[in-house]
């Protein structure tokens, strides 16, 4: 018995997201589906966290016990050819039986795209959010700074039916970064991450940027713990899960 | 009466490329279906030449001959109201009568992206071709300066059904460069191209890259003026065109 891990990039824009859901199909179901028929028995993956319908990512880590033969390093090559062009493994490698890509996992980083212009633009469409207004990316670089450290996260995460009890989560950073092109990446790096919380923490920063909130205000808007005095949730298709650090 | 230009951008991947035929779905058609709605009146679009199925345009120019009276200007975000995600107007502007986006066409750049990988990458499916052999950089770059200048491109071209008869084109630059990120970028810019010519030159610097093709032979392989002596036609999701010259 073998804990292989593997690396997965994904285009998540037909997908139900990373977990798997009776009647969806998500990304988890669609790479188990194509292990079992290498491997040869059931398959059960366990990812750093699950992805948002919509969202990317650039390397998703993924581990599960494997009892046939085929050589760690193949088992990439043989799954690709059973899986679609949208979802690959790009790596495969044995691990240490106890690892598990979720409770290992020490950092993580999501990074989100947008682009400024006028008209949409079909060449960016899947992987980017469009900005149609102005930003004050100083001032956006200016609140940012409040986000770093260890905070109750509660105003930054979407309740759905079972609240998360544990809100406080520790950001490394948050860097806003100026792309040829009209582009800006965000990208954020922290110990992990509660519900929809990088779209939100993105949608906030946005109204910063745009001068609806100040960029002092965070510090209040994250103590405040309610939902209702951040900003929208950014869309899922501009979020790309980039990193997983263990 | 005015005569209307557009700056077209496009995702070719799901389209049998700009010309309108009996039963397919086209970008020429689609554009033209969209633009009647808004305008009220068959549409007749002239491209500054057609792209091939599966590629795409960052700036692909049309113009067509306008009765309504939607101020150019905004024809642009009228007609985008009707397009799919996939192909959007990021420009619409009043040029004189006479203008015509492909016999006033100077020059055209294309952009050819190829990325290393030994596994695809699903985040670059769409508009890179992966390659998984080392390339010569240098032998490619080598090569690229051979096609400079007037010459008769016959060895570059796919005789379909109509043979083109006057195959003589001018290269005004073949550039290659290294991007991050395992990424090489090419751009061909001519006065004009035949029916695959950018897609065969990049096949041919594919086999120069490999040391297949010498990158001195190139310019045999072009006095040959026979399609067998050059490299493999490179798949069409790679290719952009880029700009287009007035």
């Amino acid at each position: 018995m073998r804990n292989i891990l593997l690396t997965v990039q994904y285009d998540g824009t037909n997908y139900s997201g990373w977990q798997k859901q009776e009647g969806q199909i998500t990304i988890q179901q669609t790479i188990e589906v194509a292990l079992k028929e290498i491997c040869g028995h059931e398959i059960e993956l366990f990812a750093s966290g699950r992805t948002d319908a919509g969202v990317h990512a650039y390397a998703q880590m993924a581990n599960f016990t494997c009892e046939c033969n085929i050589p760690s390093e193949k088992i990439a090559y043989a799954v690709n050819s059973k899986l679609p062009d949208d979802i690959k493994v790009i790596k495969s490698e044995e691990v240490n039986l106890g690892f598990h890509a979720r409770f290992n996992a020490k950092r993580k980083t999501y990074l989100y795209k947008l682009y400024f212009s006028p008209q949409p633009l079909p060449l960016k469409e899947r992987n980017y959010v469009r900005i149609q207004y102005d930003l004050d990316l100083n001032q956006i670089k200016r609140s940012a700074r409040y986000f770093i450290g260890t905070h109750d996260f509660a105003t930054f995460t979407t309740a759905v039916d079972m609240r998360e009890k544990e809100t406080t989560r520790t950001i490394y950073s948050v860097k806003i970064v100026k792309k040829p092109d009209n582009e800006v990446f965000i990208y954020v790096t922290g110990n992990g991450f509660l519900h929809n919380m990088v779209r939100i923490i993105v949608g906030t920063l946005l109204e910063v940027g745009r001068g609806k909130i100040r960029s002092r205000q965070i510090k209040q808007i994250i103590e405040l713990k309610n939902r209702k005095s951040a900003g929208a949730t950014a869309p899922a298709k501009g979020l790309h899960l980039l990193k997983v650090y263990y």
